[in-house]
């Protein structure tokens, strides 16, 4: 038959229409990614998942109907977009669902983030520690003589030789775009004007970063940018370094999550030819880029007054925001490129900010323990207790590190991303419209909820926090089950169309999506192995150390779960150890909080090194008890009971 | 009549058509350069020149027919392209010869190099003063232990722990490109890796640029750049950084003359909006980028593999390579943003080499003595002498240096492009089939060529030195007299068309261009200037230190009018001052040549930098008895023929 090829059309709801030359031999996932049109595929475009649902407006295509599309639906021209070739020219309607991860922008001024109040007592944590104001990044004014025939030196030499005299330092260079910018700076102020510029902290000497007229300078506070690059959400903080004050927050969906939605995929995209940079663009230019312009917009800034920044992600997201090849982190003996990096860059590694920026990343300390754990583990400051802690970060996947002052020890789990809303059919992150609380009453079985946003807003799907309550009532009302499979009598459960069973949350009357938001067993079963994951570990680590789980004398809960978390819930299915609730501690997304330390602060940056230095890693793969313990505590609580009576 | 807009096809000689839409409102030039159609225009755009000609196939125009179009061109469809604006759709013709800096490109390998001989001289000077092998890139052979589940040490840290332990420096920084490399020369090299390194000239840490597994690096020689931006050329040397060998020479037209053949035009240009960009990317990806690749095809490597860069530039050709404004050179009281750069990243530059390669720029220390000259002084060596030198650089303009060990006095003067050929109807740059050379033989006035190229080669035009020899000769044949006006019954004398005089230096018949060679009074008027005002320049500057001629022990003649150059016929037409033949020292283009010191030494960028610190600047413009000079010097020999005899 050969290859033929076609002209393919995309509809894209909410967007301009994009058209673009098909062959029969891809799929029209792999046409919509050449084409730029961005269809989310957590699964990589296996079939697994049945996210990348497309409408078949016209044309032919070939590919088995997929058990993701229901009968109806699939008359109704619904196909996976993954599992279908054109056969002819096509008109393919594509939902704003389907590119979902690119809606999920928000910003907003700090005052109003949930997780305020947590962040304001790291920063009472901070300071009280010593590790505050101290970044390097500094406004300076200078004013030098006009210059004329008789005294005609250079700009920069002249600007130079007013610093040397002014800041008594040994040596000043210029960043191009400084350079660039000082005869105009020069001369729109009157040969009065304000520097920003970063001092070595090994060094005598300074960098000048930007160079403005006086006049102009007044209203333009020295701003840095902190950044959490998670495997679904990237989040960030523009922050005044000049008071440490957050100005505003933003965070959107990782627009990588079209090459999967687990670093594994995401690897195995990035191995194959232009994967890598296709991978490095979707977080620089797909979500870096309209992010921060959107976080200008609204504090009515430049980017280029965005003078420091500070990453923490997961080894491999920061891999390749680097650049840098990910295939062998998951290729046995399982090895990064980096665990460090210099100071980089900010025009190299083609960051949306001011071109003499540097980006510090906060280090790795293995391929599954990365500068988001370490950043997390110095904002938890639980490197510096005499007790004993367990940091628990509730990603995608689950990471956590058990120790204190004498020791760190951490390790990593295959959660998935079922705390994040993730392999959760209306799963969705800890914003507005997420049901992040529930109670269900044991006679009539109808729940009651908490939503998030408030008054008035309309249910859209279950977050972290909402699955544990919800999992944990229906338990609790007897509804499922310790395999969690479903009493098939339960007054809001029903049969899905898989053939299993599923409890109705939200009719689709009182949802905001239009459909019920149902749990399944499937999605339980997925829960429960989440958590199972993260009590094994737990389990593995304590036994790894000889340690009972009394050992632990706090608990800190951090990640994407989300604030709403209800401890109480998360012992009784089995997720967290039967310990004393006051001893949990939910502590918001410490990855970010971590990279805000490191913005801010230049010891932070140091001690943040140095917990990394001193953390050792536990390989529970290789640990002989740790797929025992997991099995075991795939039930709810726990196939042995006497641990959670 | 408003703003219309039409269709403009330009068909190219030698190349791709360009279609694109115009407005009634702009040139055709304008609409060309819009459209990255590059026409050559010296003059700017102002119709001055008459090079920007362009053949209308079709449509209908407005503007008026220039004078430098005569009427049968006219009838033809010849028009400049500066001179008209579309009323219809258009379908022009491009000549070859409208976009000639694009077909001057000429690479070679270094041992066919005319100036060979001076560079050698140059390079036995350089090795006795110690100015050899320490530009701090050096290549380290590294093994390291296979990385194992039990040792899982990630590559950048396992390679930093050798290169600490190997070469006993403090820190390793890898540049971005070195890291995103290291994986695959690690597994490629089984683990034995070739890395190039920089070492910081001051403090005890190096910067991976490069890593090679070890099979491939045996191959892969050390390169670096050495750049000369000229106003009218651009020429590099491809350096083995191991040896100090120069590998391959290139040049071609410095792409920026479509804005202008000078400087000022230029500097008008970069004013515009967008101007900067342009004239930086006429340097960055219309010179360095073909150079570079036809220099690594014809050496066998790759850009990546050209590890440092050196560049010597006037003030104005190297703000614009560095993308620095350069709007106040040209107004009073002409202020360049910079003399002196920090060492700069060559990624930021978009110079297509190493992205890790820094590039260094001989300092300027005036808007119209740039690092060419102090590049040039070094390279001349006459900073080091206890005896007076004259060194004098006769590219686009003419820049002067005097003194020694105990000063060193400069001036620029405004001789225009005419040494390079420039605003000469038939001239053109020392390349293969120029006349070099000429004598004419008073009976007959038939003259005897020497033409660049050798044997067979046919006449193309003049450069500089054939100039000097043809007008020298005129005059000594009494073919022109002292105001360079035609005896107008000489036998090869001829009317040309502006209705002066001209003398057929080549029938077309045996040309290389098919049409006459000639010059013309107006050619020799220029020249006349340009000599006149080497001269006045060099008695205002002798007179400024109240010293006779014969103070000066040596000259030092550099820069494009070609090793031809033949000093009895400057003299004899006044260029020179009247000093023993022997005195004089041609060694060829200095800016080149420092440059060449400076990428392979860092003793010598120091050397330079303090040859710039010591280096003082006449303003010719300001000194009382310039402009008699000039005038006066403005025939042949001289008004005051005693200073002659």
């Amino acid at each position: 038959m050969g290859n033929s090829n076609y002209t393919i059309n995309f509809k894209i709801e909410g967007g301009d229409p994009v058209s673009v030359t098909g062959y029969s031999t891809e799929s029209v996932l792999d046409i919509a990614k050449r084409a730029g049109v961005v269809i989310d595929a957590p699964c990589g475009g296996n079939g697994t998942c049945g996210k990348c649902r497309i409408k078949l407006l016209s044309g032919e295509v070939l590919g088995e109907q997929s058990a993701h599309i229901t009968e109806l639906d699939a008359s109704e021209g619904w196909r996976l977009a993954c599992g279908i070739k054109p056969a002819s020219n096509l008109e393919l309607f594509l939902p704003a669902s389907a590119q979902a991860f690119q809606s999920r922008i928000r910003v907003t001024d700090f005052s109003g983030v949930r997780e305020k109040a947590a962040f304001d007592d790291l920063r009472a944590s901070l300071k009280a520690l010593g590790f505050e104001g101290d970044c390097g990044i500094e406004k300076v004014s200078v004013e030098v003589s006009e210059p004329s025939l008789e005294d005609a030196a250079a700009d920069r030499e002249r600007v130079e030789a007013a610093l040397v005299g002014k800041l008594g330092v040994s040596g000043v260079k210029f960043s191009l775009f400084a350079l660039r910018r000082l005869p105009y700076a020069l001369r729109n102020g009157g040969f009065k004007l304000t520097l920003v510029l970063r001092r070595d902290a090994d060094s005598d000497t300074i960098t000048v970063l930007d160079a403005l007229p006086e006049d102009a300078s007044s209203n333009c506070p020295l701003h840095g940018l902190a950044i959490d690059i998670g495997t679904t959400t990237v989040s960030m903080l523009l922050v005044n370094l000049e008071t440490g004050d957050p100005v505003t927050a933003a965070s959107g969906g990782n627009a990588q999550i079209r090459y999967g939605a687990d670093v594994i995929n995401r690897i195995i995209e990035s191995a194959k030819p232009g994967g890598l940079e296709r991978l490095r663009k979707a977080i620089t230019n797909e979500c870096l880029t309209p992010l921060v312009r959107r976080i200008c917009v609204t504090a009515g800034i430049e980017p280029e007054q965005i003078y420091r920044v500070a990453v923490a992600g997961n080894t491999t997201m920061t891999h390749f925001a680097v650049g840098a090849p990910g295939e062998f982190i998951r290729l046995e003996p399982y090895i990064p490129v980096f665990f460090k990096t210099d100071a980089l860059s900010a025009h190299a590694l083609e960051f949306p900010v001011n071109p003499g920026a540097q980006a510090l990343f906060a280090p790795s300390i293995g391929s599954y323990v990365g500068g988001d754990i370490t950043a997390g583990v110095f904002a938890s400051m639980i490197y510096d207790k005499d007790t004993l802690s367990l940091f628990v970060d509730l990603g995608t996947n689950g990471e956590l590190v058990f120790g204190g002052k004498e020791f760190l020890m951490s390790c990593a789990c295959s959660a998935g991303p079922a705390f994040e809303g993730g392999e959760i059919s209306c799963g969705m992150r800890a914003t507005n419209g997420a049901i992040e609380a529930c109670s269900i009453d044991k006679g009539t079985e109808e729940p009651s909820l908490s939503i998030i946003g408030g008054e008035g807003e309309k249910a859209a799907g279950l977050c972290g926090s909402g699955l544990i309550d919800i999992i944990g009532e229906l338990f609790r009302c007897g509804i499922i089950n310790a395999k969690g499979k479903f009493n098939v009598e339960g007054k809001r459960v029903v049969k899905d169309e898989y053939g299993g069973h599923a409890y109705i949350v939200v009719h689709a009357a009182d949802s905001a999506t239009g459909s019920d938001i149902m749990i399944s067993e499937v999605d339980i079963d997925n829960f429960i192995r989440a958590k199972g994951a993260i009590f094994s570990a737990i389990r593995t680590m304590l036994a790894s150390v000889d340690m009972p789980q009394e050992a632990i004398d706090d608990v800190y809960v951090a990640g994407g779960i989300g604030s709403g978390i209800d401890i109480g819930h998360a012992i009784l299915i089995g997720m967290f150890p039967n310990l004393p609730i006051e001893k949990f501690h939910y502590i918001g997304n410490t990855s970010l909080s971590g990279a805000y330390a490191m913005l801010t602060s230049n010891k932070a940056v140091k001690q943040v090194n140095e917990c990394a230095n001193s953390m050792t890693y536990l390989e529970l793969s290789s640990h002989p008890s740790y797929m025992d313990e997991f099995v075991a505590a795939c039930f709810l609580p726990h196939t042995d009971a006497s641990l959670f009576s």
